[in-house]
């Protein structure tokens, strides 16, 4: 008989070659745990920082993306404004702009995040009310901070983040819903549908995860690909930026998320036959003007790739990846799934081990 | 006798080989007649938006960067806090979020972008107080705005902006200054002396375009590159943007500008032997935070091509383009010269026109 070693690695990759593609499955799991885990608490948190006009999330990396699908929705459905601050920034030029009568809304997965503790502490010292959005218990942030969300995610072993991204945007997607109905800014009836939505995006994430199959297939044709461009607007261009950022992190391919209005201001020039151009285009108020786009991109012989719940994109389109339909303010969790697994398996094609990317770690503890 | 053909376009031209070569030149004048041509003007406008808190960035492409210059010089200097939005994404998203307390600066150097159009008439009719900051004179934007201030740059020819962009900085600077004059937010010493020096500025670019010979071996050095990083943070984040577009545009090269405080969160991992990271640091605030994020992309072999006033950045720059010394708040316009300089060889070694790009028009008339 042959013996398998098993490790205790192995174990706990229950099965999967590699963490990061355990934790991509994980998310209708965590995105459950995230709502149930923040239902009860959710509305106490509105009710504390509702009175806050001025709203400025700091974060880094793919918690910045998450803050910017978090602006997207405060604006849609709590009609505010907020700043989105990269930690960095914000820890050297906001010291004379940070009162008591401003919130800062600190995302970091890890609680531990260097330039994001340091904004934390500047924010504390200038009388902010601070509001941690953290996937460890117990972490730094979380002792900074005068208010925490948990994103129930679990343990993320894998560098590239990815369920504890989309739970972030879980936990933001119920903040902005509650904080809408507190603040009386959206129609009651329309953030009930909201809730009842997001309890739904477990089971399209689950419907995504079917299609990994289909998702290889298309990392096998692109393998060989050097540039890559994601494009979206509104809701899609944060996920765009993390569509790219999980491709360069694994894949080492040299990828850019583009707000798709920039495209005929300077990056057309850099199409031409066969680079890839994700568009990430959900239906939804601007999905008209994204198809514009992707013609352009299209004129000019780029690959589109089109992520959609509207068939008629396959016109548009070399190749397009088939959303469930949902609603465009929710649609960030969905539509960030195939672009995580697309990065996967090119890391994978292209002989990268996903877990361990080089020159990163999971957590950037040091500024 | 040989006759030579003297074309219009090349008395246009003024000897010069192309109209962006001749356009980067003409900058230390054209900064000078946008010193002059505001200084009437600019307490005024000063005084008419004075009173509002809120204020609103929008523009697109090369405009839109010299906004995230305005963004950090009110911040800096007013103690404000801007908001900046693409223009694209602002007539989508913002009719909800303005009203009649909100200032909307909208940057063009056409006056004609469609999407700052649309966006500058949403304001309007929402009652916002719209400023525009225009090259054309009598250009569409000027007539929807309610004050308009001009950059006297001239007419520019090249579809890449280079004297629009810095005479855009100088009145950004010009505006900022007499804002915190009047709300008192700063020393108005310190502002006298920001004044003086903003009036040596055209000295200071004249200098830096006398060092064009060594910026066009360095492209020599560079023209088979495939891929650039631009870092920066504080005022050099919009000039990294900025020196990464301009290679996109010209020379077709996948050029990206990053907030150097993002490196270890994800682009780390692109970074191999050679790659070239041009980093922008000025003496100033952040320039010790800027040293490690370039030690860090050194350590991973990167080819480092620093801009510096500091002659101590040879010791961690493969390069090290010697930059005049000016105040951090003034550095963005005198920084982002080099980048054009580089930008323009690059493209014309690899065979490019840099006049007319590829797939760009020189204003984006249309949605």
């Amino acid at each position: 008989v042959q013996e398998i070693e098993w490790t205790l690695e192995m174990a706990e990759k229950a099965g999967y070659p590699h963490f990061m593609l355990k934790e991509i499955h994980e998310q209708p799991k965590a995105i459950r745990d995230a709502i149930h885990g923040n239902r009860g608490i959710i509305s106490k948190v509105a009710e504390e920082i509702a009175g806050y006009d001025r709203v400025i999330f700091v974060a880094m990396g793919t918690s910045y993306h998450a803050a910017l699908v978090g602006k997207y929705l405060f604006q849609r459905l709590a009609k505010r404004i907020p700043i989105v601050e990269e930690a960095s920034e914000f820890r050297y030029e906001f010291e004379d702009l940070v009162d008591d009568g401003t919130l800062v809304i600190a995302i970091t997965q890890s609680g531990e995040t260097a330039d994001t503790l340091a904004a934390m502490k500047l924010a504390k010292r200038k009388g902010a009310k601070v509001l941690a959005i953290v996937n460890v218990v117990g972490s730094m942030a979380t002792r900074i901070a005068d208010l925490t969300l948990y994103t129930h995610a679990g343990p993320e072993i894998g560098v590239a983040a990815t369920k504890t991204y989309t739970t972030q945007l879980t936990v933001l997607t119920m903040l902005a819903i509650e904080l809408a109905r507190k603040l009386g800014t959206v129609d009651p009836e329309y953030l009930g549908e909201l809730e009842r939505g997001l309890e739904l995006v477990p089971d399209l994430v689950e419907d995504v995860l079917t299609h990994e199959e289909s998702l290889r297939e298309l990392a096998e044709e692109l393998k060989d690909k050097r540039d890559f461009f994601y494009i979206g607007r509104g809701a899609g261009f944060p996920t765009a930026l993390e569509g790219a950022l999980k491709l360069k992190e694994i894949s080492y391919i040299h990828a850019e998320g583009l707000s798709a209005g920039e495209l005929k201001h300077g990056p057309l020039a850099l199409l031409e036959d066969g680079v890839p151009v994700v568009a990430i285009n959900p239906s939804g108020k601007v999905f008209d003007k994204m198809v514009s786009n992707i013609e352009e991109a299209r004129a000019r012989g780029a690959m589109i790739i089109s992520l959609s719940d509207r068939e008629e994109l396959s016109r548009v389109s070399d190749v397009l990846i088939k959303m469930p339909e949902v609603d465009e303010l929710l649609s960030s969790i969905v539509y960030v799934v195939p672009l995580q697994i697309l990065a996967y398996h090119l890391a994978v094609l292209r002989g990268n081990d996903p877990d361990k990317p080089r020159n990163l770690a999971k957590s950037v503890t040091v500024e």
